[in-house]
């Protein structure tokens, strides 16, 4: 036979078991964002180029998908462009699409061109995946999914305590205990403001994540290493120090900021932030971390990251308020907040947590077995009765041995085999194995429906 | 301002009202796939070029979206590719991926890959975007979604049946009529071996299908042009005169055809699926179409479309039964028979029709006014209780004017628009003011679930 074929390296295919675990993910996501108003759009797989080029930093560029144009793509190419070595310069001569890298920068896009048709402030999820050339590894593909909400056009924190609401509400309903991060550009501005180095806020917080792993004395050293003058490291140990609650953490910073109009912004918000959200009831415990910066160049206000408490996952949700996401296509002053979930970690932490309930996995309540003509006429008929009565239900489509036909039945996890055999046809009954525990009943055929839909 | 940023030509945004009516269309053909017990699977977007080349013809090949390869995909390319008219060769050394094309072939390529997983028979559906570089036209697009649901590794002609139930029941809850055209390879093998001409299917049926339109002697003429001789055409003419209910027009094709073995048994075939089918009750009619072909060099027994019947469409769902999915990857032997549902004309014929549910484009249920921090606060406690017991809701994020705030409300298409204002706040009511007709009643906080749930 023929070499195997196979799926492109960092992609994979779904089977029926994993699409039902992950659908089992997305519809909870998708509910909840439903439920706080968010609506649904789809944008292409494809961009043009020039939308997703320059977005995503040089590295960025490079981990594009771009897609070769259609005809005689080399007419009118310089043949100076032909030669080893021009390949990205060439890439953008001979491709004027791309698949997207991720579902932000399409909505920046889709937001400026439908304009004129929007009511601000809009609400939209979006749950696409997205494509990236990077060096597969394990649990890093080169195409998944993405779910994210945003909300454009209001400044009002209120949105930031929705989201919060719905990460904790989508995780309480996933069964996954998790720890909410929070920060707020303006208190890391407000930090480097301080200590006089506004141009080292990402050293300072790469830094400061490490507090923990390595001591206070090791984070010092590095922060000369990165060119930290003594007096801006001293200047910093208050910041490394607080401690307790979320709202304790924030009097600290703010006693410490309190020279920092900027700083004090961001504990003002934070403040609002987490007060408003716990006074609405939080399962998750939300925690005040000045370390976290994910995304720093992006993002201007709150900055939201969720890490499953009982699996070491890295981030599993993240997100936060970017002050100009459409700027980058001309239209300033659009401010927005937003979060997105990674399903393919939430799935390897409910797989590790055995959280996936065991009816996310069923497909066909009831396998028919097939005896023959005769029979399989009678049974379709009853499938009929038990489908207009919603309950999912298939005939084994070939007469075979019985011990393949149950074989079957188990393999897609149904919950009944059902048999009408010859004598079962004869007094109208239909024999009912429950393939959990084998056990074996005979009920009447008109019976089936509501036997069956308890 | 910069030019507007826009979507590559031939693909488009789906906006939240687009998207809710989309949803619409594939959760009613999820449900039903459910129902009969096919399983969600799905495939990368990319596949190996290898998967993709040579299977849609030379004009596919040309169709087939291609990506680039990463990195210096120059590197060791001979250099008289890199020229112009090289363009086809040259494509298919700097890429080794493409964008699908079908659901098809990608399905054959997951039951090959698969086939030591996979339980036969296997029923798999699975609704995902394919991408085609044809020249775009009205309702011609280049990423479009495919809806199919097939079954692989079963001969057995109840498969048939319970796809053509599968068809009429989507259609049934869509409430769309339509008139569902059955054929099998066999009879038209039969015919063309009746006539002497076995290579002249194809002339046959196109000739065949404009009996309608242009007449008999228009169809005996162009039968000419094609090549065929006047006895072959005159052996046709009885083909050409079978009228009547399916069932009628199959015991005619039996007594034509009764010197064809291959003939004969399309028509038992047939004649099995119309008797089971019709047993079963279906609220379509099934037309025997003896000129329906739908890429005949695919299919070798069933052959299956299916048109709307109150407003001209094409095709909007077809498929058929193909004996030799896998063998282009070298599995042979393995069957199937399979339905594809095209999302988008069905969702032109029910907006044609009129036939979106309302409730199919809502999204939040009560958008509440923002009339201030303190108002706010109280809204979005009752918020919470709402979403407690599923009642989708929002509060507007900003205290903006009133009369923005409903603007926004109605934009959304929400039922209701909620008031707490101070002195609802002060007795712990709300306004609530269903936006379709303008009545307003107020309603004690407590009680707004319940007045809402029901």
């Amino acid at each position: 036979m023929a070499q195997k074929p196979s799926t492109p390296k960092g992609t994979r295919d779904f089977s029926p078991v994993e699409m039902a675990r992950r659908n089992y993910i997305f519809d909870t996501i998708r509910q909840v964002f439903a439920l706080y108003g968010y609506r649904q759009i789809e944008t292409p797989a494809m961009e043009n180029l020039g939308t997703l080029m320059g977005k995503y930093g040089e590295e960025g560029d490079k981990l594009l998908f771009k897609i070769l144009n259609s005809g005689d793509y080399l007419r009118g190419v310089d043949p100076g462009l032909l030669s080893e070595g021009e390949s990205l310069r060439l890439a953008t001569k001979i491709c004027d699409k791309g698949l997207r890298y991720d579902l932000t920068v399409p909505f920046a896009r889709y937001v400026v061109q439908h304009r004129d048709e929007l009511q601000l402030p809009f609400k939209r999820y979006q749950i696409q995946p997205v494509w990236r050339a990077d060096r597969p590894q394990k649990g890093r593909y080169r195409e998944f999914y993405q779910c994210d909400a945003d909300v454009v056009g209001s400044d009002s924190l209120l949105n930031e305590v929705e989201l919060l609401q719905m990460v904790d509400l989508v995780f309480r309903r996933l069964g996954v205990r998790v720890s909410i991060k929070l920060n707020n550009r303006k208190i890391l501005a407000g930090i480097a403001e301080l200590i006089g180095a506004p141009d080292k806020l990402i050293d300072i917080t790469v830094a400061i994540d490490k507090l923990e792993k390595i001591g206070l004395d090791k984070v010092k050293e590095e922060l000369a290493e990165r060119g930290l003058g003594s007096e801006a490291i001293e200047a910093l140990v208050p910041v490394l120090g607080i401690s307790g609650t979320a709202a304790e953490r924030l009097a600290q910073l703010a006693d410490i900021l309190s020279s920092s109009e900027t700083g004090l912004k961001g504990v003002e918000e934070l403040r609002f932030v987490v007060d408003s959200t716990e006074a609405l009831g939080l399962t998750a415990e939300l925690d005040l971390d000045v370390a976290l910066a994910r995304g720093l160049n992006y993002y201007t206000g709150t900055i939201i990251e969720v890490k499953a408490l009982d699996t070491p996952m890295g981030s599993i949700c993240g997100g936060g308020r970017y002050d100009n996401l459409t700027g980058i296509f001309g239209l300033p002053g659009i401010s927005g907040v937003g979060i997105s979930f990674g399903a393919d970690r939430i799935y390897d932490v409910l797989t590790a947590l055995e959280l996936f309930p065991s009816d996310a996995t069923r497909s066909t309540r009831v396998v028919f077995a097939n005896f023959g003509p005769a029979e399989a006429a009678a049974s379709m008929k009853i499938i009929k009765t038990l489908r207009e009565a919603g309950i999912s239900a298939e005939i084994y489509p070939d007469s075979s041995k019985l011990k393949k036909q149950i074989g079957y039945a188990d393999s897609i996890g149904a919950e009944y085999f059902a048999m009408i055999g010859e004598s079962e046809l004869a007094d109208g009954t239909v024999g009912l194995k429950r393939l959990a525990d084998g056990t074996q009943t005979t009920v009447a055929a008109e019976q089936l429906a509501d036997t069956l839909g308890h």
